[in-house]
């Protein structure tokens, strides 16, 4: 007993000597795909100065939360957001069983290939396409219809599968921060049950650290199973204004980093940063039309306006794609 | 630079060391409030089956979530629960400012200590005192109103602290399971902004792993200053079917074990044991009048009575406070 105890202690702490071996061996190029660029150099400072122990920065691994917009911030988000993709394919995959969509606006549009004509019917055309394709079913059901689109639909540019279009900086980025002692957050206006069937595996980001929009859902038992069932039914938008009320309802306390692109995030960055203590606000700016994607301001994907001018007195740094990138997404 | 970082090795290797020690010194006793009865076999044997790798019952570390209710599962909840009793006091504290409060209802009543006025005007009098107390100000202030309270107020029959009239043997079992490897939730009606300012101190349970009611809130700058604004409109009900939707919202997966003590629990309780494989649902049932209190199917406070007559055919253990907890509150 006394020398089973023993070799336990021994191999238990064999490998504690290989994860801090590991961790110290990695620190050097945990941000390989960074150029040596001043938004590298913030990101390091920031994270020095609140992980080291007695510095008047210093924060408790508890408090060292950070919080990532997911599209344009983790993955791509052009031609449109990869949720609107998936609910036109929902939609075509869907349609064998509607023969009524070919009259019925607007699915007749979608199902035309005609999304000038799907937006011009404005916000209630949308709602309705995604309560179609997002309620009705089992959250269980919801999760398998996501697994099975993420793991064979592919991007139409670039024939990558959604989840190889991750940025690989910000891939780093994630693990860099966990290895420092940090909590990594989404806090995206997509749907959360969207993204949490792939965040783990994809992010390393667990399904109860992601925040999102979403719609209710009701108990019900069904054959003696209880089920949880998706209604058509907005529960919660986790855009502009509401990320900060998200980030509360959902973690309960005020990240110290947020990372974001548009202008749907600049109440979160405006949160986070505000807060008295060493904070950082960075923004993702696709200005990369060669390697990925060129859009700011005028964008209907994206919209990076007001949160660009007010960048520089805010203290947020502004990352270009294009110099503090060496490589945007991960060599397949 | 060389020699640094081996001291550091060295240094993280002492304290891997040290707490591998103290786990096991720790896993002896680890439920020592608890008698050797029915109720500590059972969970002992759960989590050894869910823990022991390779073993037919093996749950991975990230899948090994308990969810426990709070009031009567974590602490106390008579003569009321202890969120009523803030109220209480709350209105009493504000009376001055509010002197049309005397001829109100049900300010009046509950001014007067006539708590049965006060329940005759029903949840509709029961919802304006929640909103009085609970509504109105920042998320910020409402965390230090609710920290100054309890860290004073005291319960009427045995003077302690409400953060005294937690269960010692609850405590143990909730370190006892994240010491092999599970994450802790509450899930509970109370409020979950009622329950975060003290939720880590009290049971080591973090802000973000706290589920529970709210109300809405809404993100504002004031001063230059952003604020979350708590808004007298209820936001979600964290009861009876209302825990398996909080649970799935908060956590995106199905817990292995449940902690209940009241019909309020039973979907709790029902949706967590009914998956494939190896669950856990416990109910604490208030059998101990000398000790703590005695009630069950007739309380108006954590009424326990479909879950009573339910948990056996549903393979849910009974504890009993008089025969399985050696002691009930913490040595003062």
């Amino acid at each position: 007993m006394q020398r089973n105890r023993t070799r336990r202690l021994m191999l238990a702490s064999a490998f504690c000597v290989l994860a801090v071996v590991s961790t110290l061996a990695q620190a050097a190029d945990a941000l390989a795909s960074w150029t040596d660029g001043a938004a590298k150099a913030r990101i390091v400072a920031f994270v020095k100065a609140v992980s080291e122990p007695g510095g008047k920065d210093f924060v408790a691994p508890p408090e060292r939360v950070a919080v990532f917009d997911n599209d344009g911030t983790l993955w791509a988000e052009q031609p449109m957001y990869f949720q609107v993709i998936f609910i036109m394919d929902r939609i075509k995959a869907l349609a064998p069983k509607h023969p009524e969509w070919k009259t019925q606006q607007p699915y007749a549009s979608l199902l035309k290939g005609d999304m000038t004509a799907v937006m011009a019917g404005g916000e209630k055309a949308l709602l309705q396409l995604v309560m179609t394709t997002h309620a009705g079913m089992s959250t269980d059901e919801f999760r398998q219809i996501v697994s099975d689109w993420i793991t064979t639909a592919r991007h139409p540019r670039t024939g990558r599968l959604y989840t190889e279009m991750v940025y690989q900086p910000m891939l780093e980025l994630l693990d860099y921060l966990r290895a420092n002692g940090f909590k990594t957050y989404i806090v995206s206006g997509g749907g959360v049950e969207f993204m949490r069937p792939w965040a783990e595996r994809v992010y390393g980001i667990p399904p109860e650290q992601v925040i999102g929009s979403s719609i209710k859902t009701k108990f019900e038992v069904r054959n003696g199973q209880p089920v949880l069932v998706r209604l058509p039914e907005v529960n919660f938008i986790d855009d502009k204004a509401g990320k900060p009320v998200g980030i509360h309802q959902h973690i309960g306390r005020r990240p110290i980093a947020a990372f974001g692109n548009s202008d749907g995030d600049f109440q979160m960055l405006e949160w986070v940063t505000s807060a008295s203590g060493a904070r950082l606000g960075l923004i993702v700016r696709h200005d990369d039309a060669e390697r990925e994607f060129a859009y700011d301001r005028k964008s209907h994907v994206g919209k990076l306006d007001r949160a660009l001018d007010e960048a520089g007195p805010r203290g947020w740094t502004v990352l270009s794609i294009k110099q503090d990138w060496k490589q945007v997404f991960p060599i397949r």
